[in-house]
């Protein structure tokens, strides 16, 4: 059966495709103000997971969780001269409150180091209070001018992890577990998403960041996608804001400090990054919905047998939904579920129910099997763990074939049209990256040449990794 | 050992009380614009755990979660009559976005009626979309000029639930459904902060609604608290906003709404229901913390057979702490983990262990008992579920003593001077509540003589419950 197709192909219009898919899965919409973005509950329930999972590995790296106001007074982003900078233009502004116009106007959080600066400042008294690690989900506030559904939006959701430390080298190390053992874990073992990690260029730093480490992934249209970063902010918060502590020595000294973030812009990614022609793919570890279970029509039992199957699945530990609308087509309804990339389908209709069977359906690789009943329930966890692991090679094996070394900063644009470049740093430079601005081309990091994280920009022998991005 | 007292005893001062034990128990301060408030790592745990167990019976009611933006067009607002005037005074706008005065000024969410009233209208179509049951966890913000930590602030978070359906009946189902089996429920069970339902009068009805019901507990100064409230929306917003659907019948129908909201208010209540002059006491089913097992001195083994009692208790699934920090006083250190409402403190010393036995206290009536350490890990659970069942007890029995029964509005301010007061809604009516507010009462809720929820105000027979309240 040709199907016509329901959304835009990715071949034809990349960009299309993205918004297709995400109105036609219902993942979200424009929200009523120029920027903003209303999640749509099946979109939400993807975020959810993802917050979940994310927040269980913050956790489990002994950061706790607080909450910090919305409202910045202006004064607090000028104590930090490269953040106010960075930040200013980007900036919503509340100038009226209960009626009347505020005597100082104030801004929306854009990301929260200066409020929390501020605290900081005041709860750490000596080395005993520290490190002091705090991490926060929150909505905040970018202007926008070029918005995006989940890449780019005036207010997105997001973690901003905050830590104090004692000494560079601790807070330098805790921001490079951060970026493996919660962004990159998670975004690999949940997401299935692989990333490469390195340092950004001095170009691409956070406003106010000595260092930034960063996550990057490759879309299904060779463009890159920032997932994450991890901030190294040295000592510049903390003499902005007066953040010291008494050490054990007995001297006063400035903590150092780390920040890093995600967002919904990982839902973008995951979009991008597993997605076909037929809509979403998502990964059992994140699905809502791993299995939905089809009553094919309703007839010599299906009805029944499904909603069998579906308390044996709901007892082996999977997410399972019955959809037994028959009164809508089977067609209709196994593309919906398609669209929406659940990850496993189990057809059950009442021919193959005569041989004691049902058809199993991989979302990934549309591969169709037939199944005894009675085995269904004891096979479908270990297929679930398959597809995730195979979701995870094929995404990671695209992205490596779509990576090309070049050693000639000519060679780079034609090189990075369709994929990644990898390139040595001391051919590109601060010039070189100016040039490949020109061409819409960005460092996305420097690594080493084995792809590990470098310690410095002053490396010998490292590698930028070039591409268009989002 | 007479101790200081670390608060402001309740008796002398129950306003300064609740300011005391916020600060000291590092649950929250004030942010830096005004009416704003940091919520510190402690008192978020709390409210974290709380708003997991809403959660749970909002999706259990089979509600999805999902997420609309934090500014809403100021055109949005007046589509509602009633809306407008009540929501205006309280509006905090944005005018400025991006460096440039915006053409419309957004204001941020004070709730959601409008906004997703807008996008309901564009998703619903016939009867089978219908019911629509969305529920959003966010900020909103509503200028405060009195603000209080928890109780009244700014900018504070929330749940607020958000339903379409067919019929009246089944609208106004719901709305008591959510009121009894998700908010009562998880205050009762979880807060072990016991709540009188009933509706409000017409006077104290969220603008827009046609009726209001809430969920209102008395503190430990005797004043009220709402705790959460559900509204009946009638189609109010439905007609405001053009939420039609094509009923099974081929009719074009104005849909019925329901909204519903509760927020971290709630953690004031908690704190105002169980506190007392040594500080908070959690109840064990909210309690990040159920048991701190103490070091008295590290001697004799007293470090390993205190960690030993940590893992053995984990095991057991109780959510435990060790501290063996006894370079601080243990007087300090017992004084803190009362002062945070630990539930079970387990005090683990050379001598009692000579004797193969810990000391067990608890923090809801200070009762201490000596244990044999090996009997600890079975015993506790089951303690901390009569703990949990105490609190509820106590509180409950409190409340019921101190609620009186009159019949004459002229006897209502002094039998509210230290509580509710119970009197025939027809000895009071408009008039009456006019003459309460006078002496700063309102009517916190009308209900039926046994104490059940009216199904309208026209009942005859039936109760205001009149109190002081925050």
């Amino acid at each position: 059966m040709a199907k016509a197709p329901v959304l835009t192909p990715q071949g034809e219009d990349f960009p299309r495709w993205y918004q297709d898919v995400i109105a036609k899965a219902e993942l979200a919409e424009n929200g009523p103000a120029r920027g903003t973005m209303v999640i749509r509950p099946y979109g939400f329930s993807l975020w959810e997971r993802l917050q979940a999972a994310m927040d269980d590995r913050i956790k489990a790296a002994g950061v706790d969780n607080a909450y910090f106001p919305l409202f910045v007074p202006m004064e607090y982003f000028e104590k930090e001269a490269e953040h106010v900078e960075g930040f200013s233009p980007e900036l919503a502004v509340v100038t009226i409150g209960g009626g009347k116009e505020l005597e100082e106007p104030l801004a929306i959080r854009p990301t929260s180091e200066t409020v929390m600066g501020t605290y900081f400042a005041k709860w750490i008294q000596s080395y005993r209070d520290l490190p002091l690690l705090v991490n926060q989900w929150a909505n905040v506030v970018r202007w926008e001018l070029r918005p995006r559904l989940f890449l780019r939006t005036t207010e997105f959701l997001w973690q901003e992890g905050h830590t104090c430390h004692a000494t560079e080298a601790e807070a330098r190390d805790f921001a490079v577990q951060i970026l493996h053992e919660v962004y990159a874990d998670c975004m690999e073992q949940v997401l299935a998403v692989p990333v490469f990690k390195g340092r950004k260029t001095a170009a691409e730093r956070f406003a106010g960041a000595i260092n930034t480490m960063a996550c990057e992934a490759m879309m299904r249209d060779g463009k890159a996608l920032q997932m994450g970063t991890s901030h190294e902010l040295g000592q510049n918060f903390a003499k902005a804001f007066g953040i010291e502590y008494l050490s054990a020595e007995g001297n006063q000294e400035n903590v150092w400090q780390t920040s890093w973030g995600t967002s919904t812009r990982m839902v973008g990614g995951l979009i991008m990054t597993h997605g076909d022609d037929n809509g979403l793919r998502v990964p059992p570890v994140l699905a809502p919905i791993q299995v939905v279970v089809l009553v094919v029509r309703d007839e010599e039992g299906a009805g029944e047998a499904a909603a069998r199957l579906v308390d044996e699945l709901k007892a082996a530990g999977v997410r399972v939904r019955l959809d037994d609308k028959v009164d809508v087509s089977f067609g209709r309804r196994a593309t919906n579920w398609e669209l929406k990339g659940i990850p496993l389908r189990i057809e059950v209709g009442p021919r193959d129910l005569k041989e004691g069977e049902v058809t199993l359906v991989r979302r990934d690789n549309g591969e169709k099997r037939q199944v005894a009943v009675v085995a269904v329930s004891a096979e479908v966890p270990a297929l679930l763990d398959t597809i995730q692991a195979d979701l995870l090679a094929t995404a990671t094996k695209d992205r490596d074939d779509r990576t090309v070394d070049v050693t000639a900063i000519e060679d780079v644009a034609a090189a990075a049209a369709d994929g990644f470049v990898r390139i040595p740093w001391d051919s590109v430079g601060v010039e070189g990256e100016t040039l490949l601005g020109r061409d819409a081309l960005t460092v996305r990091c420097l690594q080493r040449a084995d792809g590990s994280l470098p310690e410095s920009d002053d490396e010998k022998g490292l590698i930028a990794l070039v591409a268009r991005s989002y």
